[in-house]
């Protein structure tokens, strides 16, 4: 089984999302235009469109309404993706930097700007105060969260409550917000809103905490990019939270993640060190209970002919490839 | 008299302009909170409020209800200004890239689309759609336009409408929102809103171009950046496109213009050129006829106290220090 299969209940409205997530950008700037349309398709699963449908259908047959929202959350996520396009200094030292106007990096702002931009004025269309509201609240939270993460790197000192936090605005937030959102649109009372809203939060968090594990352990093939990547840029997820205060290396595995030198060099090293320390297996039994919370939180809501494919997703999600 | 005179008639809405903007990043990470401020705290003249509270102004006694807006549209104004703090590959080179997590071009992405998000969720508040269609539109328009002059940067073929399709998105286009949007909060008419948002366009326009002048004449002191700066990055303007068709130099100074390290070396040189092209008198009278434009439109609107106040800055823009 894969994501796909789960998304069964509303793949007629998904389809719409794609085609819409598509034809949205509308620039006669044929720069602008690809690099809207990079990002765009650089989005992948489209979990939060996903989410979003997936609110709306438990509380109304009819989830037509929600569509518009699901491509301004999943623009939303593809704003905040910018930054993958961003040359930092760190890699331009390695790259080659073009002779000519060299406009990379302003490039990928002006995108994010303008599909945040657009985002907003998409879901301003619905004329309702409060679904925007959240919205411009989250972009804003999702800034605060992309800027932790990056203040954390090479950061051996961070906690469970730092990882916790940053995750949060990272992934969980979105997730948690394309949920309540959805059903929002579908007209549900206050105290469902409330509980399918934490089912996205505990969701998110157990996907982003099995993605971090996936870093890992997973195939470049099937990641999409290099093994082990989080550590070559200092990102120090919760396997490595555990190696560093539980793992028998624990010293030197601290004086490597402190460098950034080191984390690009010593990356296998590293990674075989919180491998040893049965971090990946403490991350997934957390992971896993926040999966279970997601389920309770299901447990409070009425049934519904999609409420089963909701507890299939925070199965699924848990113990993802791995 | 300076701007400020000019803005008398407004000064206790724009006071209470000045405390929202410094009030509203609300953030307890220090460094979002102080790249935020940094970039409001760059904004300078507060054209775009004062736009908005006297085009308010002209059509209702009371503008508070336009308050909102006029920080708003500063915002949207500020968060296109973030890549003026990115670092870019052509400075990399000559500056000196630190040792550690490197996060200068990223902090100043996420401080633009946090104030972004922020200043569309402040303009979500009026619970009125078509303020925030043109809101969201015009954020898009600005985005094609910064693009637009990176891309026409060292194009000697650029012709006197590139030129001016490129300032309109620059600059006219969020001044005449500005006067636009202030007037639909004052239950203006149509043919009211239609005139001051005219009158908008033609004013930045006549303005955009006066500082074009002044970054070839005016003493660094009162500019705040060196003299030639455009030139020094590339930025062709009015009175180098005129002495590119029309100067006795024309051949050297396309030769010149057209590289990015000669446009350094020669900045000097080139000023020169242009200057005895009488490129600068050509543009001083392309903005005053700006200017013109933009009082007949102030004449199809009724009289108001705040309506002289309109007429001088028409007059006051087309002249600034030149």
């Amino acid at each position: 089984m894969t994501a796909f299969d789960l998304f069964d209940p509303i793949n007629k409205e998904m389809n719409i999302v794609e085609t819409c997530l598509t034809d949205i950008i509308d620039t006669d700037l044929p720069v602008l235009d690809q690099a809207a349309t990079h990002l765009i398709k650089a989005g992948g699963k489209r979990l939060r469109p996903a989410f979003a449908l997936l609110g709306a259908k438990m509380f109304a047959e009819s989830i037509e309404p929600a569509i518009s929202m699901a491509v301004a959350l999943e623009m939303i996520h593809m704003a905040t993706l910018v930054h993958d396009d961003v040359i930092d200094n760190s890699e331009l030292r390695r790259g080659k930097p073009t002779v000519k106007c060299e406009w990379g990096n302003r490039i990928s702002i002006y995108s994010g700007n303008y599909i945040l931009a657009k985002s907003l004025g998409l879901a301003a269309q619905y004329q309702r105060n409060d679904l925007l509201k959240v919205l411009a609240d989250t972009s804003m939270q999702i800034c605060e969260g992309e800027i932790k993460q990056m203040l954390s790197c090479y950061n051996i000192y961070q906690g469970l409550k730092d990882y916790m936090r940053r995750i949060e605005r990272k992934t969980a937030l979105l997730i948690s917000v394309s949920c309540q959102l959805g059903a929002m649109l579908s007209k549900a009372s206050e105290p469902e809103i409330k509980a399918i809203k934490k089912y996205g939060y505990y969701l998110g968090m157990a996907f982003q905490i099995t993605d971090d594990i996936l870093d890992f352990v997973a195939d470049e093939e099937i990641l999409g990019k290099p093994v082990g990547s989080d550590i070559r840029q200092g990102v120090i997820t919760l396997p490595a939270i555990y190696a560093l205060k539980h793992g028998s290396h624990r010293a030197q595995l601290a004086e490597l993640l402190s460098s950034p030198q080191l984390c690009t060099q010593e990356a296998e090293l590293i990674i075989s060190m919180i491998a040893e320390s049965d971090g990946m297996d403490y991350a997934y039994r957390v992971s896993n209970r926040f999966a279970d919370k997601a389920r309770q939180q299901l447990d409070l809501l009425p049934d519904a002919p999609v409420k089963s494919t909701l507890y299939e997703i925070a199965s699924f999600i848990s113990v993802r490839e791995y």
